[in-house]
C-alpha cells in the first residue's frame, strides 16, 4: 500500500496508510520528549507523563475524557522510551474521525494540574519499585546502565531521587519544552481516508506549539565494557550482555538483524539449539537487534540455574564469537532469511504495528518506509554481503558488557566443555 | 467470512475460516491432553510434552524437524492448559501446504526418544523452578489451587515430585492416550483453501490414532472459599481473588462478560478509576472472565505496596460487590458494550486469533462461532438484561476465594474509608 504524507503548517508530519479490508485504524504519534530529554536531577518526569497525560485533556476531566475515549472504543497507551514518547490508539475505522479530537487533546493539550500531579508520582514510584519483583528485568535495565553513555544510560522509570524532587510544574515545563509538532510524528494505519485525516490533523494541532526547538542531547563519556554482578535473592540467574552495532538507519543494519536471526531467529536458531536442546541449559534465550539513528547495539540474555549459569555464559558467548568465525551454511542462511521476511510480511497484517513502524521510520530513517521496501531490503542480503559484514564486525574481547543478575558471581566467559561432558555433569 | 467444517475418517474435527486480504494463514490444532489428564503423581508431563514433541518427529531428528519448518518460516509453539493441549502456528499462506506435514508431525508422529527425556525434563523442572522470580504469576497460581476442586487445582508447571517420578515411557504413554483425533480440533483462519486444507489433512493424519477414547475426568470436593496468605520476600503484595460464575458455553456468559467490561474494560471502567485513578492506590488493577464448557470464574488481581494493600484490597472487593448492588447507567453501559464490540471485531483482523478461538469454540461450545455471530451475541446485551443478571449473581460474601502473596498478611475485605481521607493518609 503506498503511504500517504503531510506535513501541517506547525510543522507535524503526518502519514495514512491504509490497509485493504481492515477494520481497524490504528494511530501513533511520537514526540520527541524521551529519557534523554530530561533534566539530569528529575528523572522519572518523561514516564510519569504516561500517567499525568490521562488526567484531563481539552477542557474534559481525566473522567470525562476517559469515557469520551472509551465511548468510542478507542484502546490505547503512553509512555516513553530512551529518546520519544509515543502515543499509540487502535479503534474501529468508523470511529477514527469522532476520536481524533480528544485522542490528540491527550498530547497536544493535557491540563496537568497541580491536584493530579501526587497521585501520578506516587504511581510512578511504585512502578519503579515493582522492578524489585522482576530481575530479568532489572538485568535488561542494569546492562543498559552499563554500557550507554549518559544520558541513553538512564533508568526508564526515573530514580527515586528525581521522582521526590519533582514537582507539578516540572512536569509542565518538561512537556511544554519537548513535546510540539516540530520533530514530532503522527501516523495512522488501516481502515482510513487520508485526506480527510490530512484535514483533521491540521484543523486539530493548529494551536500546538512547544517552548523550544527540538532539542539534541549531550552524549557523555563510553563506558568501558566490562563484567558486573549484581547480588540478588532471585531463584534464576540472570544473564545479559551486549555490544555496539551499526545504528538503525545504516545500510548494513538489515545484515546485523540478518546475523540475529541466524542465532536467535527460530527454533533451529543457533543459540536455541547449541544451549537449550544440546544442553538443555535454560529454558529462556534470546538474542536481539536494537537501534535508532545514532546508534544501534546487539544484546543476548538468558536466564538459568546458579549451577547451570556459568556454563550457559560460556556458551553463550562462545556462540556469539562462533557465528563472526564460521561461515554460515547456506540452508543456515535461508532459514534466518525467510525467518525475516515472513516476521515481517505478517507484521504488515496488523494496523497497530503498521502505524509505529511507519512513525518510528521517520525518527530512525527521516521518512516513513513501505513493507514492500522493507521486505525488498530483506531479499536483498546475500550470503556473501553476511560474511563481509561479519568478518568486519566481529565484536573484540573487549566489546561486551555483561551483567549477571542473581545469587552469585559468574567468572569471566571461558571456553565451554563439549556439549555431552557437560550435560552429564549437570545435576538433574 | 463463512466457516468450512469437515470431519476426517478418523474423527478429527477440521475447519478453515479463509480471510480475505490476508498474505498469513495460522494454524490451531487442539487435543484434550490437558493438565487434568495427568496420572495424580506425574504432575508435569502435560507441560513437559511442550518440550519433548519438539524433539524429532515424523522421522526427522529434532534439529531436522526444527529446520523443515523454520526453512518455511513457521513460528510456532505449543503448551498445555488446564484441558487441553494446543500447537499453534502462524506462517505465509503460500507456504501452508508444505509447512503442514512437519507441523502435524509434532503432535501426531513424534519420537519422544528416551535419549532426549532427560534434557526436557530438566528444562521442565527449570521452567517451575523460575516462577519463584514470578511472583504475581505465582499469585494467580495459588489462587486456582486454592479456588477449584482437584484435578482443575493443578499447577500448570507440574510438581516436583511429579517431575522427578516421571518417564520417557510415562511420557509416551500419557500422549497415546490422550492426544488423538477423536475430541481434537484442527483449525485455520487465513490464506487457505478450505477444499485443499481438508484434503491434506485427511491424507496426514489418516494413521493417527489414541490408544483409547477421550477421557473424561473426576472432580472433587470443592474447596470452601476463604482468604489465604503466601508469606514472601516479593517487594510488593500481590492480591488475587476469584469466584464461581456461569460457563463460558452459558447464554449468560456474554452477560458476565459484559459485567466485567463495566469493571475493568477500559480506562473509565470502575476498577481502573477507583483504585487507580481517584486513589492513587496501585499500578496494576484489573478483573477478568475465564470459563470452559464446565464451569466458570471472574478472577481480579492488583500488585501494590504493603502500607497500601489493605485499602488496595478493601476497594477492590468493595467495587466487585457495587456492581451487583448499584446500578450500571446508562452512558457507562453504552461504554463498556462498545468497547467488547471493538476488540471483538479487531481480533478478527489477526489470523492467530481467529484460528485459537475456532478451536476453542469447538472444545467449549461443541461448534465453531462466526465473528458476525459473536458480535451479534455481544449487541443483543441490553440495559435491562445485564440488571437483571447482576442481580441473580451478586457473589455473597463466602463465596470468595482471596490469595495474597507478599511481606505481610492481610485483614478479610472491610468497608474502604472515603477516597479523599484514604489517599491523604497514604505515605507519599
Amino acid at each position: 500500500m503506498p503511504i500517504h504524507a503531510h506535513t501541517t503548517a506547525s510543522g507535524l508530519i503526518v502519514l495514512a496508510e491504509p490497509m485493504a479490508g481492515a477494520a481497524s485504524a490504528a494511530v501513533s504519534l511520537r514526540v520527541p520528549a524521551g529519557e534523554v530529554h530530561q533534566p539530569e536531577d528529575r528523572q522519572g518526569v518523561a514516564p510519569l507523563m504516561g500517567e499525568f497525560l490521562c488526567r484531563g485533556a481539552g477542557g474534559l476531566d481525566a473522567r470525562a475524557h476517559a469515557e469520551a475515549l472509551d465511548r468510542l472504543g478507542v484502546r490505547r497507551g503512553c509512555g516513553s522510551s530512551s529518546r520519544d514518547f509515543e502515543l499509540d490508539a487502535v479503534m474501529l475505522g468508523v470511529n477514527l474521525d469522532e476520536a481524533l479530537a480528544p485522542l490528540l487533546d491527550t498530547v497536544t493539550a493535557p491540563h496537568l494540574d497541580d491536584a493530579q500531579f501526587g497521585p501520578c508520582r506516587d504511581l510512578q514510584t511504585q512502578s519503579l519499585d515493582a522492578l524489585e519483583d522482576e530481575p530479568q528485568e532489572r538485568a535488561m535495565i542494569e546492562l543498559s546502565a552499563r554500557h550507554l553513555p549518559a544520558p541513553l544510560d538512564r533508568h526508564p522509570e526515573g530514580t527515586r531521587a528525581g521522582l521526590a524532587a519533582l514537582t507539578a510544574a516540572d512536569a509542565r515545563a518538561f512537556w511544554a519544552a519537548h513535546a510540539g509538532p516540530a520533530g514530532s510524528v503522527l501516523a495512522v494505519a488501516g481502515a482510513v481516508d487520508p485526506e480527510a485525516f490530512f484535514a483533521a490533523a491540521e484543523r486539530l494541532t493548529a494551536g500546538w506549539s512547544a517552548a523550544s526547538a527540538p532539542a539534541g542531547y549531550e552524549v557523555g563519556p563510553t563506558p568501558v565494557p566490562a563484567q558486573h554482578h549484581v547480588q540478588d535473592p532471585s531463584e534464576q540467574v540472570h544473564i545479559a550482555l551486549r555490544w555496539d552495532a551499526v545504528p538503525a538507519n545504516h545500510p548494513d543494519a538489515v545484515l546485523q538483524k540478518a546475523a540475529v536471526a541466524v542465532l536467535s531467529g527460530g527454533m533451529s536458531g543457533r543459540l536455541f539449539t547449541e544451549v537449550r536442546e544440546k544442553r538443555g541449559l535454560c529454558y529462556s534465550v534470546y538474542a536481539g537487534y536494537g537501534g535508532h539513528a545514532d546508534r544501534g547495539g546487539v544484546y543476548a540474555y538468558a536466564g538459568t540455574t546458579a549451577p547451570r549459569a556459568q556454563e550457559t555464559l560460556d556458551v553463550l558467548v562462545h556462540e556469539l564469537r562462533r557465528l563472526h568465525a564460521e561461515p554460515v551454511g547456506g540452508d543456515e542462511f535461508r532459514r534466518a532469511m525467510v525467518g525475516m521476511k515472513s516476521r515481517l510480511v505478517m507484521s504488515g497484517e496488523s494496523t497497530s504495528a503498521r502505524a509505529s513502524s511507519l512513525s518510528f521510520d521517520v525518527a530512525v530513517h527521516g521518512r516513513p518506509r513501505t513493507l514492500a521496501e522493507r521486505v525488498e531490503e530483506v531479499a536483498a542480503v546475500t550470503p556473501g554481503r553476511l560474511r563481509d559484514f561479519l568478518d568486519a564486525n566481529a565484536p573484540g574481547p573487549e566489546a561486551m558488557t555483561i551483567v549477571t543478575l542473581g545469587p552469585r558471581a559468574l567468572d569471566a566467559p571461558g571456553e565451554p566443555a563439549p556439549a555431552g561432558v557437560a550435560a552429564a555433569a549437570a545435576p538433574a
